[in-house]
């Protein structure tokens, strides 16, 4: 099994700089919803999430029949690629993992796109090259996760329409698009419409702070692409308490604004604290911070019961190159405290 | 999308017979678990599902690397056709309807044992003949949804035997095991260890009354059937709460004898009841009954705000079959009062 960030059942009563949620931690109003949901769980869930599916078409303001939701955005990546089986995908590294998995487990051959130091991992104008008519699909992570870099709208609308040229099925996962300080800029949702080979995926589980809940999201315009998906899924893939803490979340504007002023302020002072440090970062945009530094550190860290995440284990990237999240103040205080400590050594 | 049971979103405040739940309805230990649950859902869940394997290995008495948990039962369906990916499998008609889907989805082609009124749906020793060494896959029921029937032990051991020397997967689903008088005649559970080819289905939805959780799990003992299981699945696919739901349930042993004794003594005078009515019915041992009665049925009880599941829509059933579930005698009073209305007109 692939290692991710998050695991603190492998590593207990560890502060957790590994995974990259909200530092808010889940709203009241949610926590509230699930838990009463659960206790109306005695029936099998709406299979149609209806009252989700308008929450959310009222809130993004897309069309109820253009939405999918799912059992996390990982489920949704499975479901996409069992029902579009693409034979060849591009993938662009270092990138979220579960892309890979998903294609690969449906034998699908895939190509990857290097970002690269020189380039200070940003997405450039030479992934348009990159894009051939041998491809279905293709996966772009805006902001990419582990890097935190969001990739320029025009790029993205050349992207595009090179897609679209190319007939290849175009997947931007938007799941940390909130906590840019502009999302507006950098989301390919005014597309969505007039693209019916755009699909756009997004979650509950960062910007909401609430992973252990399971609940993603996509838009697509391609009814027969969301037909395809529903064929391939099991009807009752989103829980009862998944569904009613979405329809809370929706309500908590105020919330997510103040994620994002309070991940702004930080993630600039964290990224003067770890240059400070002698680590080399790469401007995150993001709710985390990719850096480099040197081997070892991850697990130095955690004999001061702090969790970072080890990035060796994205294609491409080798020892040494980190992300660490955006968290609460003295949180991130203490993962400077430790650093410092640990780079001193 | 299939119809199936518990459409309880699309016909609002009726007293739902079509879904198949224990008619005790959620424990409340699960629902302090899953509520607590709720409020620690900031973090993602164990994919390695460490403590609710450890409770069930405990209760189960099978080793926790023979266990693999899902998003419910289906999801589980859907892990092993991806991860099996069957060629050609064998089902049993009529029979739950995402076995087929989950087939469908990675282009296995199908084909059907027919169980007939001749033999009251029950599954013969004819089936053994059905075997080949084209199949890669069977699934039996056991209890079967809908006809509520039985498998005895000795044909299912013949068929264990038998798939052993075709090399055929056999996926027994036991989820309804637990509702019959007698559950430990008729589990495989005890064949597990020395059978790598047999695959035990079972699910905390049925007979903990969970449904809106999302909680099934198996048993097998083939590691490698389990590794490339979890190889074609997202690694957070059962939530938080459902785990926590889960190791909450398997305290519960008192509210299962309890449930068994109920749905025992409710479902024999249902039985008796829906035949004086005039209904056939074939027998059924589960939590539910299925019986043959005059086209349109289910619409004349849904005016009663009555939901009955309408089999129709099942492989090699007609209109005029239906199944209703067993529920608390209150409710089971007032699905003869309405069957006898209704079938009075």
């Amino acid at each position: 099994m692939h290692i991710h960030g998050g695991d603190i059942y492998t590593y207990q009563n560890m502060l957790d700089f590994s995974a990259n949620i909200n530092p808010l931690g889940l709203p009241a109003s949610v926590v509230q919803a699930a838990a009463k949901a659960a206790a109306e769980s005695a029936v099998y869930p709406d299979p149609m999430c209806r009252e989700l599916k308008a929450a959310l078409a009222d809130y993004w303001q897309v069309p109820a029949k253009n939405i999918v939701c799912g059992n996390g955005a990982a489920d949704i990546i499975f479901q996409l690629a069992l029902a579009a089986l693409p034979k060849r995908a591009l993938l662009i590294a270092p990138g979220f993992h579960e892309y890979e998995q998903a294609l690969r487990a449906v034998g699908c051959e895939i190509e990857y796109f290097y970002l690269t130091e020189e380039d200070g991992f940003c997405l450039t104008e030479k992934y348009l090259s990159a894009l051939h008519d041998g491809l279905d699909m293709l996966f772009i992570c805006n902001p990419n996760n582990p890097t935190g870099l969001a990739v320029p709208r025009e790029l993205l609308l050349a992207v595009l329409e090179k897609c679209r040229s190319l007939n290849i099925r175009m997947v931007v996962d938007e799941c940390f698009n909130e906590f840019l300080d502009a999302p507006q800029d950098y989301t390919l949702l005014p597309e969505l419409a007039a693209n019916p080979h755009l699909f756009i995926l997004k979650a509950f589980t960062k910007i909401y702070a609430m992973p252990g809940l399971r609940l993603g999201y996509g838009f697509c315009a391609s009814a027969g692409l969301l037909a395809q998906m529903s064929a391939v899924c099991q009807p009752w893939s989103v829980s009862v308490p998944a569904q009613a803490a979405g329809v809370a979340a929706l309500k908590e504007q105020e919330y997510v604004e103040k994620a994002r002023a309070l991940v702004s302020a930080e993630r600039a002072r964290l990224l003067t604290g770890l240059s400070v440090l002698g680590c080399q970062t790469y401007g995150s945009m993001a709710n985390y911070i990719f850096f480099k530094s040197r081997p070892g550190l991850a697990e130095a860290c955690r004999e001061h019961q702090l969790l970072l995440r080890d990035c060796s284990n994205y294609v491409s990237l080798c020892e040494g190159y980190y992300r660490c999240a955006v968290k609460m103040p003295q949180e991130n205080d203490r993962l400077l405290a430790v650093l410092s400590q640990v780079l001193a050594d």
